[in-house]
Parts: structure tokens; C-alpha cells; sequence
């Protein structure tokens, strides 16, 4: 076989079969096929697609390239939960303890953010002294223990997308839904959950701008994951807002917190209830929101948190702490109406610039900086009245004001977005 | 500008400034931009095109990226010959020598052969002694001496092309139509002529296998050549057969002194005949025919030929040395009837396999073997008479008579191929 023949034959719309995907990502695994080739086929997919047989064999052939998580050693059936991305998306920090509050087992492995988007492995070390960096005997010891763990994604989990990735950034061939598809499914099976929640974003500050590839994404998804034995179901939710009240690592951390406590943002609080009811009926239980609110209310939920933090070396008093930036600036509205917009990922970008994310890979963070949302869209507001406040450790300069002015809109009329959008499961699941 | 959002914009089918483009080529040449990012591009560009104005741009950018060979100093319209490949195509040895008896000055730049293509180096290559690296002084000397001149390709010549084509051809991105243009008008643009009569050849053993492709073609070129101030016209020809008789080296030196010395297959002399006064009317004379077969009538084109191969370090004996090829086999019809079918990419390949080509860029070449035919598509044929002679030094292997069998086809009815299917002139000539 010589890889020139399959970059021909994608060229010109031909379909692989199994074992050319496995000579393809073996050999580049393998250092055999050079990025130049293999550049040049991912644009040819861009154009001319995958069937979904090829999407399931590329997404197989890719987990097999690397160490695969075995969790059969943790009773029950396990959850994973992913989204594709977003600004202010604290809901994986929420959702993992109150779903572990019911007994149901977590062992999550999770990402870093880049650029306008977040990452919860990078929230969860803002909390002094918490650790992502476990064993995959400590990672499972931990679950067994305490019923749930998050760290980071060990780098020999899936080695051919990593590389595959690296070249898609700086080729102009992310935006691929095969590639989207077998990148994020191949790291979900081979994280080795049972089931697995999809949260497909989709609007300004998510990678998918609009529902219908959002949602073509999800259903490409939920296929594969059904076909290769993992229970699957996406939700297509919103991200032309941020979601809830912060963008920024310490502060979402504390935003989570509050939900946990049964209080914060009601939208907040209904979301992460919508998903955990998803996650309770993949995890094979009936969907039970009482149990769940009553989780909130209590402190069980709240109290497994703190459990995980306490396991992975942070304190109570650290998670808790108030955040401390130097200046704290407001934004107010110019005219009295209804929030009509607070683009995502322009305020996404304007936390990056406050030091709340990362423009390279080897940025550093400012866990202290970012945005308050005082308000969200289809709320009513005054002149004068704050929309939102910066927090930042560096002199806010007029650049960023001028693209607040971009982000908000004020409208006469009130129109909100909703949380979640669709829920995408596969056939069978309908029944 | 970063080189990312170029690939982007042309994945979006959007069209590049000069300035992009010359980002692009500068940058790649200087060694700034990586391959792979260069294939993803090549790749899009594959799917997406390029506009007349583009392809216009990123020839002459090519162009600037090496040395430009200025032959002002050359008295008259210099004018340049080029074919887009073929089986057989000895037509630039009788071409160059018969326009140059006509007091046309001819200074030519070719190529070497690949695979089942033949190319013009090669072949004078293989009068012993015959030098085809001069440094362009004495190029442009022997010129301005006695009228003609046939040399190698200088590595200096638009260098971007020499990377970009190594790159299309191990990345399926060669046969794009601004691609194959531009690379091909650069290379004749930067070689300093005025005028530029191009063969595009179509049929099996042409990189163009259908007319439609070959025209559009033929018509972006002719119109980039007239867009940068070179007066072009373009012949579509057919390369469903071989050219001539012979493929092969020597044999092909010998079949073009044959027609030079007014002998050999009258099609051939035809065609000849046909392009040279094509090149007569680019040079700004009129045609004349009757003139053109009066030189070949009187041995002033071949002397021209035998000057030229003097000029260059090899002597008329040399040229005309006889064949010798250790093993001569024929190859004979297996019923009667009319020659339907002689597959020119299936008899190059064989031609190739004997030795009279490269498989590799880095095999050499056996002058002394390859294939003559004793009949052309059309015409008739009994059974056991010969319809070609194999020359080897090699034994001739089964294989090579299996594919034969699939190279030939005899019929019941008899139909040949024109020589000339169309010749493209822009339009301004056409008045």
C-alpha cells in the first residue's frame, strides 16, 4: 500500500476500509508517513467527508494507538460527560459531585483551555494545592473510594490524535466533522466510561456556529459511540452567551461552588439539573430530579466537592477562598432596555486579554482575573446600571472597553436564549 | 499575515491578492512556511481553483523566485516550444533545427523524462558526446552563431516550482489546472522567449486524458502567456498512440533525422509541418509551407541539426550510428483486420521496463532500447505480420508480451486519430 494511492483515492471521494485507516494512522503514529502527506489528505477529507463506517474504523484505529483506561475494576456503570467548548463552562465541576452524590461512579479525565475557551483541569488547579496529575491506580483507587476523581488527560491516552491534532490546528483542517467526531470519541472510549454525556455547543463562543452542524456533529456521535457499545446521548446547548455568571478559572470555581450550595444563577442551577437527569438514565437509573435537588439542598452534593479536593491535595479553605485581582473595574449600560446580546466569544477573548486564559499553549494563567456577569441576555436594564465587572491584575486598557461595546447589545424587546436545545439519543434509546 | 488564514480563505473559495500570494511562494521558498501547510493549501486549491487573475499572480511570482534568462541580446522573436508529455514525442528535434533553418532563432530549455514520458534532454543526451549544460552565455553565443540551441533546464530557474512540484507529486496535487499552468508558463516565461507554441497532449499516454481538460488548459495558458505580454498559442494533440514510429532514445534521434532528411512516416512530417508554421507565424513571418518542405527537401534542417549537435560536443556519426540492442523481437498480429488500439501509456511503460526510461528520478537510461512500430491506429493488418520490433539488452520477459496483448487492439473497421484535435489562440489573435 502507499499512502500517495489513499490521498488519491479520498481526492477523489473513495471510501477506506479498515485496514487502509490502520495503515494511515499506524504509519503516522509510527513516524512512517510525513505531516506534508498526511496534511494534505486531512484537506481532501474536509472536502470530501468520511462515511460513518469510516468515521468508526479512524475512531477505533485511533484509540488502539495509544493506552486504553480500564474502570472495570469500579463497580456500577461509569459516566463521562464532554463538551465541545465554551466560555464560562463551569458545569463539568457541578455536575461530576452531585452525580457522584447519588452513588453514581465518576473517574473523568479532562482538558485544558485555549484561547477563548476554558478547561476544567485548568479551573481545578486554581484551587491551591489540588492535584490532576494521578496514577491511573490512585485515579481508580480514588473512585472506588470516594466515588469520583478528574484529572488531566495522560498523554499516552490516544497518541494518534494527538499528533493528528497538532496538524489540524496548523492546517486549517479542525473544522472537519470526521475528524471533530473520531478525535472526541476516540478519547472518551479509550477514558473507558460506559456512557458518556455529549454537550455539542453551538454559537458565537463554541466551536459549531450553527444548530444544524451542531447537531449533525452530535447525531454522528451518538451513532458511534452506540456502535462501538458505549451508551451515548448529546444535548446541543447554547454558547451565543456565556454560561452563567463567570468566565475566569477561581472565579468559576466559586460560581460552582454556589450552585452546589443550592444557590447562584436559577438558569445555572436548571441546567446542570436538565444534564445530571440525563446522565442518572445513562448511568441506567431512572431519572430522579427530587433526589437531585434534594442533593443540592442538603449539602451531599456539595460535600463530595470537597471531598475530591481534599483527595487531590486542595483544602476547603482554598476552594472557598475570595478572589483578590487589584482592580475591579464596571461596565455599565449606555441606555435603559433588555440585555439582547453578550457575545460569547468576544467575552471569552476579553478574559484572555485580563490573563484568564491562554493565547499559546505555553501561557501562563491568571487564576485572580476575569468577568462578572451582573446580568445575562433577555434581563431588563437601566442606563447606567452595571452590565458586568472586570477583574484584573494589569491596568484595563480602552481596547478592552471598545470590545465590550462589540460584545453587548441592548434591545427594546426582551428575548432570551434556551439553556439546551436538543437532546440527540440514538434510535434505540427512543423506544 | 499569517499563512494559516490563507489556507482557510482558499478552503472558502476565496481568491488571494498578489500580495498573499507572494507571502505564500516568497515564504515557501525562503524556507519559512512548512510543507505541511504548503500540501493543505495545494490540496484546497485542488478543490477550490484559482481565478485567471491568481493564476496570472502566482506565475509570475514563480517567476521572480529565480533567475529570469534575458535574451535581448538575441536579434528577432525568439520563440519557445513546450509539450505538456508524451510517448514517442521526438517533435522538438525536428521543430528546433527546421525553424532555425528558416532563420528563426531558437533557444531552448527542456526537461528529462519520467516514467512512461520521454524528454527531449534524454534523447540528445544520447548522441555521445552531446553536452546539454552550457552556462548562458554560451548558450545565448551559440545562438547568436548559428541559430539555435537546445540545453537542460538551469537549477536556477524558478526555484518555488522546482519545490512546489516535488511537493504536488508526492501529495495527489498534481493534476490541478492553475497548478500544472502556472508551473508550466513560469518555466517558459522565465526561459526569456517571446512567443511560446504549447503542445498539450491528450489520451492515455498524456497527463490530460480527455479534451475538455486539455482545452481549458490549453486556453488558462494561452491567455496567462498573452496577460504577461508573450504572444502564445496552444495545439490540443492527440497521445491516445505513440508519436511516430519510435520510443526510445536513439531510435527517436533517429526517426527525427529521418524526417529532417525529408523520409520517414508521412503523418509525422505532416504534423511537423503543421506546428512549424504555427511557430513561423509566432516568430511574426507568415506561414510558408512551401518553404518549410523546401528546407526539409534540401537538407538546410537537417544541417541545421547536425551545426547544433556539433555545437554542442557531438559529431554527425555519432548521430547517425545505427542501433544495437542485444535482443530485437516482433511482436505480431493475432488476426487480420485494422489497427484499432496501440495504448501509448501501456508501450511507454513497456518501453520503460526495457529500459528506455526511469522508473525512479535517479535510474539510468539504456540509449540503445526501446520500441519501433511497424503500424500506426488505422491502419490494416494480417495476421502473423509484424506490428512492432522490441529492442533489448535484457531478455524480454513474458510480461512484457501480456501487456502488449492489452496495449493492442485490432478491429474489423478502420478509424484513426488526428494528429491536431484543435489549436487555441486567444482571442485577440483570431481577428
Amino acid at each position: 500500500m502507499h499512502f500517495l494511492e489513499l490521498i488519491e483515492k479520498k481526492k477523489l471521494g473513495g471510501q477506506f476500509s479498515k485496514s487502509e485507516i490502520e495503515f494511515w494512522i499506524e504509519g503516522y503514529a509510527a513516524g512512517d508517513i510525513p505531516d506534508y502527506q498526511i496534511s494534505a489528505l486531512l484537506m481532501a477529507i474536509y472536502f470530501n467527508g468520511m462515511s460513518k463506517q469510516e468515521v468508526i474504523d479512524l475512531t477505533m484505529t485511533m484509540v488502539a494507538s495509544g493506552v486504553q483506561i480500564d474502570l472495570s475494576s469500579i463497580e456500577g456503570i461509569k459516566v463521562d460527560k464532554h463538551s465541545t467548548g465554551g466560555v464560562g463552562d463551569k458545569v463539568t465541576l457541578i455536575l461530576v459531585p452531585l452525580i457522584a452524590s447519588l452513588g453514581i461512579p465518576v473517574a473523568k479525565m479532562s482538558g485544558r483551555g485555549l484561547g477563548h475557551t476554558g478547561g476544567t483541569i485548568d479551573k481545578l488547579e486554581s484551587i491551591a494545592g489540588f492535584k490532576t496529575e494521578l496514577s491511573t491506580t490512585q485515579f481508580i483507587d480514588q473512585v472506588n473510594q470516594i466515588g469520583l476523581a478528574v484529572i488531566g488527560q495522560s498523554d499516552q491516552l490516544v497518541k494518534a490524535d494527538k499528533l493528528l491534532y497538532a496538524l489540524r490546528d496548523v492546517t486549517a483542517t479542525v473544522d472537519s466533522m470526521p475528524l471533530i467526531a473520531s478525535s472526541i470519541m476516540s478519547k472518551k472510549i479509550a477514558a473507558g466510561s460506559d456512557a458518556i454525556l455529549l454537550d455539542v455547543t453551538v454559537g458565537s463562543g463554541a466551536f459549531m456556529k450553527n444548530v444544524e452542524n451542531a447537531e449533525s456533529l452530535a447525531r454522528l456521535m451518538v451513532d458511534l459511540g452506540e456502535q462501538v457499545g458505549r451508551k451515548t446521548i448529546a444535548v446541543i446547548t447554547d454558547m451565543s452567551e456565556p454560561l452563567g455568571l463567570t468566565i475566569g478559572n477561581r472565579l468559576e470555581i466559586l460560581e460552582a461552588v454556589d450552585i452546589l450550595k443550592n444557590q447562584g444563577l436559577s438558569e445555572l442551577r436548571a441546567f446542570v439539573l436538565d444534564l445530571a437527569e440525563i446522565m442518572q438514565k445513562l448511568a441506567g437509573y431512572p431519572s430522579n430530579r427530587a433526589q437531585l435537588e434534594q442533593n443540592l439542598l442538603d449539602g451531599t452534593a456539595y460535600h463530595k466537592l470537597v471531598e475530591m479536593v481534599e483527595a487531590q491535595g486542595g483544602t476547603e479553605a482554598a476552594l472557598l477562598k475570595p478572589i483578590e485581582a487589584t482592580y475591579q473595574e464596571t461596565y455599565s449600560a449606555k441606555k435603559s432596555g433588555f440585555i439582547a446580546q453578550l457575545d460569547a466569544l468576544i467575552l471569552g477573548e476579553v478574559a484572555m486579554y485580563l490573563g484568564a486564559g491562554r493565547q499559546t499553549k505555553t501561557d501562563t494563567i491568571d487564576n485572580e482575573v476575569g468577568i462578572v456577569l451582573a446580568k445575562k441576555v433577555g434581563d431588563s436594564i437601566q442606563a447606567d446600571e452595571t452590565i458586568l465587572t472586570l477583574y484584573s491584575n494589569q491596568r484595563i486598557s480602552d481596547s478592552i472597553y471598545q470590545q465590550l461595546e462589540r460584545a453587548i447589545q441592548i434591545s427594546d424587546f426582551a428575548q432570551s436564549n434556551p439553556s439546551i436545545i436538543k437532546i440527540i439519543e440514538s434510535e434505540d434509546n427512543l423506544s
